[in-house]
């Protein structure tokens, strides 16, 4: 396999972007990224999107959103994995180059949530229908049950919960392209309206529009595009069993946890090597139950790791420096996408004020449904 | 990048299959596929799905099916190119092996399009939302506008396009999978319920449920699991203007004639090394359509080759031994999983009543859309 690097992004802000469909949101990120090195045309396109067919009537993005690029004629695949399909659209690309199939990849990730759609049941079609959503469970139920679990085998507080969301906010406050530019306290989180016990809403991520690119392209030919190249160390899917019912502990993440065993392991690495890590916290309960499923903590100590700052700007291993989906925003499909995008900023030394010193190694993590599906990417400057 | 065989195939019958789900038409698929090879797992799964969310309210199919398989944990990515889907998810696992990430990959297309939603409203949703959908017009008046065109530009008449669903039916009738194993004449081709002028009943392809599956290896391992092993020569992907009313030639398919050129080329082979062939004839017209911009006649001649017999079994090159979309039946992301299926039979001289005597090298070509995207395969014996 030859090895990747990413040598350009593009991104737009994330939110309630009335004013831009689909299509728009895609191509207002790509071509930022192409501009970024002058490249009037690629070889393939990979995107990343949950659910434009029940959101805004329109499926076969492939081909649309080429064609709306000014790109009509090149391979373009629309790749789904529920809120991971940014993460897994990034994989299809990177396989791709690596494969030695294509030399310039465009790997997007677009969402359109906010356009009439009944968003919580469309999402809802992420988790298993007929042993789920047949009985009237949605995400926010699912994961306040995984979060009651962690709760009562590990003793996690609701103060363990909103310490994720302070964080996190207090880091998006420093994200430009952030939903939510706005800190929260403690006590602003505990006292927001109850959503599904013990979730409430300042425990949740947001409903979001938004897209992001990166560009791809051979490590050996990346030079020719930028000075700062960022390699794809290594990429490990993995999936669980799609009902939370049918898990032996639904408190950990298999998937997360067989995904960052494979990156790990092709890559490499250890989870001690990981100076930054964007993870995927839809809900405040997943960001600790990832944080253990990626061995960066021991298992149940993840509240305790988030109160003590360590997960923090400043602490030992910050996690979510955008913003993560609570506070940057989360338009399903984008968000894979854009989380390879703040590692690629840190990794560079141009994340401004969320910028980890010296950062050289990191880590974007990314999952469909309420764990069923995980994408984990390592990322190295080079 | 390495050779690539396909190594088994399991399907099943394409029809009204009101007894069974989504998951179950993709296991049932999938464990024939297993089976026959010996192998209880797989190292990477693709699943061709065009619209699991607004047929059944079930996206995220990666980990559903995986899961259902038994296989929860391994990698598995849904794809989607509307219903180029099998075909795209066919390249995505070929490039998966070809990279060198996975040794065993099982690509699967599925569709359950019978169980109460709006088909082709949902259908539509393959077209350009925005520009096509939103005035009304659907998948039949698309392809009304491509055969009135055709037909006065190059003089090919109603008995042209009944020619193609006669053969077709001819040979679906000789396939034990096929939803519609009754042969027809063109009198009752031309005196069907009219559709959308000038295309009748018997011109569309019908609704349809049903799952294909093949079992993918480096061609290297190829004989640890097979005697008959078919290499997979090349792979083509090509887009195309989204909107009809955007193409330069409504009666030439762009992304069709790129996707093949690409395969011809890095294939090495020419449309008349070419001695079987399945396309993607969702309605008579597009057959024709194909069949010229494969290269396998001129422009225009397409129904006159047709009329002569040039294209059924016993003619120059037989096309849709199956039956085709027409007589097989056509579970949008299953055809083109389906399509490699005929072939591989075909090349493994398996093809019982619809055999092409020595048939070496077979295409498969999968469409979306109005032909905004197209996929085609180069399939040979070894």
């Amino acid at each position: 396999m030859r090895d990747v690097a990413i040598i350009s992004t593009g991104m737009t802000p994330f939110g309630e972007l009335w004013q831009s469909g689909l299509r728009d949101l895609f191509v207002q990120a790509a071509r930022e990224a192409l501009m970024a090195v002058g490249s009037p045309s690629v070889d393939a396109i990979y995107v990343g999107n949950m659910s434009g067919g029940q959101f805004v009537g329109q499926e076969h993005l492939g081909p649309l959103m080429a064609d709306h690029l000014g790109l009509a004629g090149v391979p373009a695949t629309r790749v789904e994995s529920a809120c991971a399909s940014g993460g897994v659209a990034l994989r299809c690309g990177f396989l791709d180059v690596a494969a030695g199939a294509s030399d310039l990849v465009l790997v997007a990730g677009v969402e359109k949530m906010n356009d009439g759609a009944d968003v919580t049941n469309v999402l809802a079609s992420a988790a298993d229908q007929e042993t789920e959503v047949y009985h009237g469970i949605t995400f926010p139920g699912l994961y306040a049950m995984i979060a009651r679990a962690h709760m009562a085998r590990y003793g996690t507080t609701e103060e363990d919960l909103a310490a994720v969301s302070v964080k996190n906010h207090r880091h998006g406050a420093r994200n430009p392209k952030a939903q939510f530019r706005s800190e929260v306290t403690a006590e602003q989180v505990m006292t927001s309206s109850m959503v599904a016990e013990p979730l409430r809403l300042l425990h949740c991520s947001p409903v979001s529009d938004g897209a992001a690119v990166v560009l791809l392209c051979p490590l050996e030919r990346a030079r020719e595009f930028t000075d700062a190249p960022i390699r794809i160390r290594s990429s490990g899917l993995a999936t669980a069993p799609m009902a939370l019912a049918d898990r032996a502990d639904p408190t950990f993440l298999d998937a997360v946890s067989l995904a960052a065993g494979r990156a790990y392991k092709s890559g490499g690495v250890t989870p001690s090597d990981i100076q930054v890590a964007e993870v995927h916290d839809c809900f405040s309960i997943a960001e600790l139950c990832v944080l253990e499923a990626l061995c960066f903590t021991e298992r149940g100590s993840a509240g305790e790791l988030t109160r003590a700052g360590e997960t923090a700007l400043g602490g030992r291993i910050p996690i979510n420096t955008s913003g993560g989906l609570k506070s940057k925003g989360h338009p399903v499909g984008a968000t894979g996408v854009a989380q390879a995008i703040e590692i690629v900023e840190q990794l560079r030394g141009e994340a401004g004020e969320r910028q980890v010193p010296d950062a050289t190694i990191g880590l974007a993590q990314n999952m469909g449904g309420s764990g069923a599906s995980s994408v984990v990417h390592i990322f190295e400057r080079v």
